[in-house]
């Protein structure tokens, strides 16, 4: 393992995992040093851009804490989430498709009684209502709905400190006919985070920013399929630029308009189903 | 740019770069895309594996800070350091080889006199000597030789709040006759630190974590490529499995016995010359 070169350096990192037991973890750093490698030679970097490269990843790191996560923005964005969705929900038609999860999940959102208003009677809102069903579009009784999105301000609740923990998110059970309902404020398109490395990237190579407005679910029972998703709004100039790929024409959705609120705010409904699909039974 | 799947979204994501007017940070991010979207179709990671993948970077950069490095030791362990050196220093036979910066390199080390004694007259010592010359071994006058290494405790000084700043390192500057000499500790073989993601994973793969004893040197002179390099011990056992890949043949140097030293400590001299070359004239 001496005057290693460019054309056997490669050859020399993978026979030194040639002593690893975990074969999973094997497979994995042979595969990422094989596409480092390759794209390394592809774009043969100068020293300078090396290093600019080691400080992109470094100030990556160092922009996450409790109420961000920059380096699933930078996969976000970079399409690679989205791919590992897919690559996991390899589902028959007519479930409800996956989108990404997104960096502002935040676990453990407070139980809300079926038909509750999240929206605090302020701004155009919707009441969501449907159905959890199965692929037969037999209901699945008590399934449970974590649903989270961004207020008025385009933020979630964990960036912006004015507003309450958990605002605009919540855990809603279907009953027995596996039906849910609740009101909340309609979602607005917003611009992801471009303070940090992620968003910095995303500007310099021309993207654009604004996701489509939508509300985050993830809708699960015991015995089926747990499917992490998002209903976007229809007409929403953005949903053909997502900058972390995550519309699908199934996930694309009406609201209606439902009179207006006490304030005078428009009101607006909108009706959809999940269907689930069965948990297959484990291998024997 | 809606319902994309893992057949067409690794180029809806090369097709969103298409505004980027950078084109080199367009042809570097194109080719990130396409292998980081290789390497998840190869290996299909679940979303734990994922999020696993997530946290391993997000922890790599918080490990980073004024005096560590992780993403530049993770670079090395992996072998992407030495392959792009490799690709910046093809250099003509006869040429000092290059190696790894590595991530213990800080500017600024001071000035030291010709024949300058670093190793403060306790512990095994060596002189190192010789001549920084060009390929036709013609003297390079005035050549400095930036110079650094482990104390016998296996740190470098950024690494140990005991010992002062630029302990074991210095600028020396070659003579007329391209000569230089300085006396410092003869170096130790020493672990890369295993307290952080790079280290752990080497651990988990089954890799040695000792690099073989040795000295770092940048050598640089007005009107020459500037060499970043490493001289190692002969005999040292850990030669064949460094674990940032950075031996080579010609690097290998022998410490020839030289008496004692006043605590009765072994002293060596050692002789080994710099070849640069000349930098090309910058095209027309």
């Amino acid at each position: 393992m001496r005057d290693l070169t460019e054309k056997n350096v490669t050859e020399a990192v993978l026979a030194s995992l040639g002593r690893c037991q975990d074969q999973r973890l094997r497979r994995v750093t042979e595969s990422l040093v094989r596409h480092l490698h390759a794209f390394l030679r592809e774009v043969e970097p100068t020293p300078d851009e090396w290093l600019a490269g080691i400080r992109f990843l470094t100030e990556t790191g160092q922009r996450c804490d409790a109420n961000r996560q920059e380096f699933i923005l930078l996969s976000d964005t970079l399409g690679a989430t989205i791919l590992v969705d897919a690559i996991n929900n390899r589902k028959p038609a007519g479930a409800t498709e996956s989108s990404v999860l997104g960096p502002f999940y935040r676990e453990g959102a407070p139980p809300r009684p079926d038909g509750a208003d999240l929206s605090a009677g302020a701004g155009p809102s919707v009441r969501v209502s449907g159905r959890v069903v199965d692929l037969e579009r037999r209901p699945v009784p008590g399934a449970v709905l974590d649903v989270w999105q961004t207020a008025p301000s385009g933020l979630y609740h964990m960036q912006d400190p004015s507003v309450p923990e958990f605002d605009l998110c919540g855990r809603f059970q279907a009953d027995a006919q596996g039906r849910f309902a609740f009101r909340t404020l309609k979602p607005v398109s917003y611009p992801i985070p471009v303070d940090g490395p992620a968003g910095r990237l995303l500007r310099r190579v021309g993207r654009p920013i604004h996701r489509p407005a939508h509300m985050h679910f993830i809708v699960s029972a015991p015995g089926y399929v747990p499917v992490v998703t998002q209903l976007f709004t229809e007409g929403d100039p953005c949903l053909d630029s997502d900058p972390v790929f995550g519309v699908k024409e199934s996930l694309v959705v009406r609201y209606l308009e439902d009179g207006s609120g006490p304030d005078g705010s428009p009101r607006f409904r909108l009706e959809h189903d999940f269907v689930l699909d069965r948990q297959k039974p484990p291998a024997r």
